[in-house]
């Protein structure tokens, strides 16, 4: 088989890992820890259904890729809760090591295209990473907030923490930072979220 | 909220559920059995990573979003195994009715859209349903080989029956069709495919 279609089939086989990289967002109806596949399946298409709502004009295909690549590094990096101080200042490390071996499997081209996108997604400069990034902070709140915002009693997480991450959704989509508000004003009623 | 929006998001509400639809399909390194928002994330980023295989020009994105929506019919209807002759005589029907329910769930556009792709993907007449599908057949069968082909084993897949379905992997992509068959030889000459 020609060496490149190698490496890429080792690719394809590598990342199945992700299905085994748990997150602490719990599925809906009370379910289980949700892992990194699942997020980012959720996220991508999410981001081809809600697409109207980008404040800028983004390529959708681009966007879904990134969603579908942004944490795969947790291969090796593995998950880094929003909300925890101490592995968010060691995060860019790991992840930056893990970019580089996992998607140096692929050819180089693909590697580089791969990485790019990965850079692109944490950079938050473009319309499409904004948007991407908005998908990442709302596909969690909609499934704990289906949940009773039981995610954040679990963490003991504070409003101003939550709003600290959620207000960067308004850089990606001014309509679904509105829902984010109305959402978490909610859990701030209900108990969940402490004020 | 507008009611454009609401039914929006209780529609990425809904399709968490794919998450809790198993598969006959084991994870490598003899994991536990896949799910099909798993698979479809794996799917859809397969079709990403191996587009320049296929035998037609594709829009990428369009494709994408087939992967990615064509197993949410599964929430009412059920995984079928591959090789479940009685299962695959009622599989249209329960998907048929799936499809109505859960994608109307959207705006009319928008459930108009997905049920537009969903019946592109299972025609099996366009170059992207095509790759697709192709895609549908690789990854499975990516995921068994690394096993040791134990999938097929546990359930007593003959070499036929499986060619019977890989075959079409070749309307798709001629080249990743030669892949299939060299995995399917080596699994029949290790004893997992009856011959």
């Amino acid at each position: 088989m020609e060496e490149r279609l190698q490496k890429q089939l080792a690719f394809c086989l590598e990342i199945d890992k992700a299905k085994n990289i748990f997150r602490q967002t719990h599925l809906s109806n009370h379910g289980r820890n949700e892992n990194d596949a699942e997020h980012s399946w959720h996220m991508a298409l999410m981001a081809y259904l809600l697409r109207e709502y980008s404040n800028g004009t983004v390529d959708i295909a681009k966007v879904m890729a990134m969603c579908l690549i942004h944490d795969i590094v947790e291969i090796d990096a593995g998950d880094t809760y929003a909300y925890d101080n101490g592995g968010l200042q060691t995060q860019n490390e790991r992840e930056e090591a893990a970019k580089q071996r996992i998607f140096s499997i692929l050819p180089e081209d693909q590697a580089k295209d791969l990485m790019a996108l990965f850079d692109e997604f944490n950079a938050y400069e473009t319309a499409g990473a904004k948007f991407a990034h908005a998908m990442d902070n709302l596909q969690p709140l909609l499934l704990n907030d289906s949940n009773g915002g039981g995610d954040w009693v679990e963490h003991q997480v504070t409003a101003e923490q939550v709003y600290g991450r959620q207000a960067k959704t308004k850089l990606g989509s001014e309509t679904l930072y509105e829902v984010t508000d109305r959402i978490l004003q909610k859990n701030i009623e209900r108990g969940s979220l402490k004020a």
